[in-house]
């Protein structure tokens, strides 16, 4: 999932479409905007598919407004459908307004349970409506401070673009779990999810949106909120490791620049001699495996390739469809792999399946020996935060010994990234969320979700 | 719009498709379905469109429950797009619940009033979320409490089908404005807007809902409550002269022989002597032509015909819009009116101005002289109960005289009926509303609605 | 299937999208257009579904010629799909080329032959690129030659319009068997298979195009050759009765008013005493439904009522489609029916599936008798040239008398109009071929085909 | 283009359907599918769009046969629109066939004026239709016959699929110019542009096709006919640099084995002393990029990143449309190339637009210094074997000098790889078609294209 937000641009909308393009990876299954025009009203859009498809040009042209925000949407099962595609729309006497949101709160059962009891009624599965809710349920002093209340009852990993008619919010959770930047365009201001968003709507970064911060943009500039003075910043490793674009930069660490240090200290903690080349699994564990050829010496050659037209309909969250979508997507090339002694390179194993499934393609493709090398920690806690992994159950290595792992994917050998090495591909630019990778939860737990 | 609900039968969904078919005269905008599924979960899909082409075969195919509620929209300026489609779904830890409403409150703004002031936010402009609202407000006693204490907070003509987990209720305003009719289908039940979708569905009529009345539907049959004993019917007479199918029956009156009646009487209080034929605009003047012709024994000829295959576009509210699709939709036949002196029969004027295109188009084929015979009164207010009229001075004879409404349609001469023949013609099945035709709300109004 | 033209007339494409509109009924599996732009080139654009979803607004923007032909095409099953909707485009060096055609040829299979044995290969199963390639198979002499010697090669009931870079021919077979008709449009000129796309957009009829006729329209204006001597004008009948729009006019003789003739002897020759009301089938049936009503002095009362809104999928040849489409389409209106002796007249009878389903329908909504009548003879044979009827075993009436074809429909009694009636209805305007009801086509026939 | 064949094998329209997929980078604008059924019919379905919308789920569903043929379509402006998608399906009483080809013919202009002549006539530009009518002119021997002597008047560079009820034929032009190949899939056989979409649907690679050699498949197995002895293999060098799949082999030499090798040759001849990092243009310069800093050591970094979600739409092939196309495509990563000198490889430069923008991207995004080296030869020719190249004139080399051609895109300094290098990197596998990198095109030229 990912927001983005525009203040004081002429067609705003326009801009909106162009950086939920650039965002396109953080989520497919559907898209949305919503923007104040200049009469006061608000239009609002959404839609399942990619964002080029859900903002048509005739879409976009009925849209003036120069304050707008948007969102893409990844499928995931619990809060699948057009309904819980954001932004989120909210009428009310004091002023209408929208929220897009991203990342997932740990205690929504409680604030539910909260919201209820007081006589609100539910549109959607959306954490944005949870916020709206609280916000809502204040009624004395400065919007301002309802929105600081609010988010001191939300515990979790989240960031939020709120939209006025006159002022945009930007918040980010107290742990900085996901990231958010702020960036200038012109006399007005952008909000990403992912700085690769400011240079394609030619935007020119000013800085991440801190933990615990809200950010308030209007007329006036940028102001700024702590919201909670409680600050432990942990960045999502995995928003390094798999998540986000190589050519976005997270509190100040480039991704790629990340994953290709990740790759040379992999190469220095599970080296395989004599192997004849290195291949990276396409597109995310490229710049890992560069790395690895790089500090090993061994060739990086183009073993796997991945079609790029493969043939869209709506992702299915299902098993049997991943699995299948694997065969669509890449190929093993033959006259690269026959016969070779190889190092396969991936960011990350989470089932299993998929990594089994390229094991297998290049097996057939004559591989001689493939030896499975990732550019992170074992994956084997679920994570609470957004990141759509799946329970401990179905995570390969959480129940398993790395020789279990191992034979499960039919690899010749295993090696995972070290924690250590993990946290200094980060170079000290951020402290890293490792929690799926052994525990160590930056929030409390309610209970039912650690027993698993 | 339409609301269409159907409880313990086998396919639910596929009787909602069916049925909302039969009701698709009564809003083309939009169409949604809700099902509750078997395992308990609400299956929820709206669409911008014909009810045969939001509900896809592949959609209709994931619906398994046995209790499912529908709806149409029509379009109108005030709450366009997807958002106001209906059924609404709402969860709630009390259970989940979806709405479906047609018609329109009048006292809207002060129950956003009440309900803001105690934390409720809305995403639509619909009568439902606002019905919803209010139900949750409440906390203590049994649901159907809260029903009742909620609908006797609501001014307007309008009727609801709300639908929980195990029961279906369906509402009707205490004037019995809108109709609604439940019959019996295999050992379910099934709730409609109008009568005719009963046939296609294969259902057997049992009563109308009562006006003030909250008709419940579960496991254990049918039990009724009346939420008000305030009771003064006031069917819509709008409902008979052109909103509902010919084939439809409200209160006990068929619809063509309530529109036939009038015709008849039309020919005795307007009478066009020397007339060569009579000519009825399709569809909905046609019966009332049949009517006109049968009692003057003046021939009645085919002199339009609508053409089955317009181009279908979502249709939009705009005055252009609508003048330009009557060519489309109509043309006169110039060997049956060339040269005639022809009696032109509709079942109402609003604006005037389809009517002067017909004039002109019959003037154009060749037809000598055009007396126009309206077979209800004239229309001088607006409708406040969800009839989609304009204001006042768009109404064609709202300030104009007989002779001046003549002249602004270009016909040779205009005749209406009066509202005791339009009253007659309903054969004492009904009361009717003739607010639009002279005034007499049954409701109160509220200041501003009364000043136009 | 349709055929339309333009010459001469500024945004040519535009109009012919409202000829294909007012043409729909004559065919809505398919429609096309091709023009001749300013520089010479001609675009061409084909597609499935009706003209106005084919016809885009972006694709008639593309458009800019003042000369253009199109098309509509119905589902048949041995032509079926885009390559056989027209018009078709031809490249030649002496001259790009389209054709747009309906009707039938008898002789396909021996023009199949004498032209595969001259080398020529064939993309579609179309009657117009087998005149393609006969026209081109021809060298010395003028084009308009080249034409009449292929039209003297084939047999059968056709309209073809053909369009070069600056002229348009209209032919029509020798016996006339189908309608084609020119209009006036400012300064150019209109053909059209039905007279009723002329008002539509805005043209004024000329003539119809003779039988054995070709008129030839370029900047010089119209021009005429006859390439046969041999003529018979025989107008088919069931272009009256069923096929073509009641606003038409065919050779001086109006549909609607020949329907409705054929009502009125239907009810001198077949009457049906003591009847309550008269209910005529919609659309087709209704006009012949009024001249029953008004010749008996039987009311006619709407005891069925056409669904407008059917849900729009491709058409299905298939049986059991149409006997489905027909529950989506008709209602039954219970209140006028209900305990009533009931007059059911429909234009004509093929398979008697649809008359079965109706009687039915009426029966289940409380008819007492059902007594149908219909506006034609008893039909025995198959066409050849070009109406979509299936073979002899097929029609209800081929091997079965009356009385076995009145208890097939489940009917209280069964009356269809003479062929001296049908002949009489059309005034004098036209001789028809009645091949379909009782024999003697009016062209030689194969011998496969009578063997049936 | 791309065409790919199915002989024998069950579900054959399934293959196709993932063999175009696997094809897709070899033409987007359009698909088609034509399959011979168990009844001897020919299915027949195109389409515009990618392969994976056109063929839907329900279209492969009609196709039941085990013998098929496919193909994609760029778009070109001389022959674009559904019309000239192929497979081509032509009726003749010799039985049905249909016809898929690539590349293109030089002398089209004369066989078309041979054609039409004795009597043919055009649906399409392609040359899969001049093929079928020259095939059918022939009356008299064997159909291998006529096939022969059809190709021996065909001259110029191209591929074609021939799929009769009971065979297939495929044919390579005599130079060998275009690639072509065959697999065995169980007990049938596959055919393609490209060896890559073996893998994908099981197939095990067999051979290439032989310059001038007919294949001819049927349930005899595979024979072969060389149409013509003259040979003089000249494989297109575009095909290895820039048009193929890095995973395909062509003649026996790895795509990506000759791009990584060119790479490498090109570090020793354009060397860039003191670079910083290797950047490569995604997709088609990643291999020589790779070749280039493993043999310079200079290292290789992600300084572009591709998007892979672009919004499509039918690829326009303005000018203007490119341009803008590279910025939805495209981002430099400011953290990677900000302050940096980078050698810029790329696959090739046409026009040079692509590659100025890449430039200026990178300069936007802070790179110090760009030196752009190319891994092909400067294009100074245009392409007459299907090659989509401009003119002359629009080639951005065929008129500057190096150091013109580097001042026009705003580099550094400019490198291209020699004619001789070119060559050694298909490592003796196939002789090279180096027309448009200088001249000496393999076939004789007409007039008019030697002029320009």
């Amino acid at each position: 999932m990912s927001v983005f937000g525009v203040y004081g641009v002429k067609d705003a909308a326009q801009t909106v479409y162009f950086g939920l393009h650039a965002l396109q990876h953080r989520g497919q299954e559907g898209a949305g905007l919503a923007t104040f025009e200049p009469d006061g009203s608000c239009l609002h859009h959404r839609g399942l598919g990619l964002a080029g498809e859900v903002l048509s040009q005739s879409e976009l042209a009925r849209h003036h407004g120069t304050i707008a925000i948007g969102s893409t949407k990844y499928a995931n099962a619990a809060q699948s459908g057009l309904d819980n595609v954001q932004p989120l729309f909210f009428r009310h006497k004091s002023g209408d307004f929208a929220i897009a949101g991203e990342g997932k709160l740990i205690n929504s059962d409680q604030l539910y349970d909260y919201l209820e009891n007081r006589g609100c009624i539910f549109h959607t599965g959306t954490d944005s409506e949870i916020l709206a809710n609280l916000i809502k349920k204040e009624s004395a002093g400065k919007r301002i401070d309802y929105l600081i209340r609010a988010l001191n009852m939300m515990e979790g990993g989240f960031t939020f673009v709120i939209m006025t008619r006159n002022r945009i919010y930007a918040c980010r959770d107290k742990y900085g779990i996901h990231p958010l930047a702020i960036a200038r365009l012109g006399e007005g201001y952008v909000i990403s999810s992912e700085t690769c968003a400011f240079d394609l709507t030619g935007a020119s970064f000013i800085r991440d949106v801190e933990p615990g911060e809200i950010v308030c943009i209007d007329d006036n500039g940028i102001r700024s909120n702590l919201y909670s003075h409680f600050q432990k910043h942990k960045v999502c490793a995995m928003e390094y490791i798999y998540i986000a674009r190589p050519d976005s930069d997270i509190d100040g660490c480039n991704v790629h620049a990340f994953r290709k240090e990740s790759g040379r200290r992999l190469a220095l903690e599970c080296p395989c001699p004599d192997a004849d080349i290195v291949v990276g699994v396409p597109d995310s564990g490229l710049s890992a495996a560069f790395g690895y050829a790089e500090q090993s010496g061994i060739p990086y050659e183009m073993g796997l390739v991945k079609n790029r037209y493969v043939a869209r309909t709506f992702i299915q969250p299902s098993q049997a469809m991943r699995e299948r979508g694997v065969q669509m997507k890449l190929s093993a090339v033959r006259s690269i792999v026959g016969g070779k002694k190889l190092v396969l390179v991936d960011d990350s194993i989470v089932r299993g399946t998929t990594c089994l499934k390229i094991v297998k393609l290049l097996r057939n493709a004559g591989a001689r020996e493939v030896h499975v090398r990732i550019a992170s920690p074992m994956m084997t806690y679920p994570c609470y935060y957004g990141v759509d992994t799946p329970t401990r159950k179905e995570l390969l290595s959480s129940k398993r010994s790395l020789e279990e792992s191992c034979k499960a994917i039919e690899a010749d050998s295993l090696g995972y990234l070290s924690r250590e090495a993990t946290v200094a591909s980060a170079a000290g630019c951020s402290e890293l969320c490792l929690a799926c990778f052994g525990g160590g939860y930056p929030t409390a737990l309610y209970k039912h979700e650690t027993e698993e």
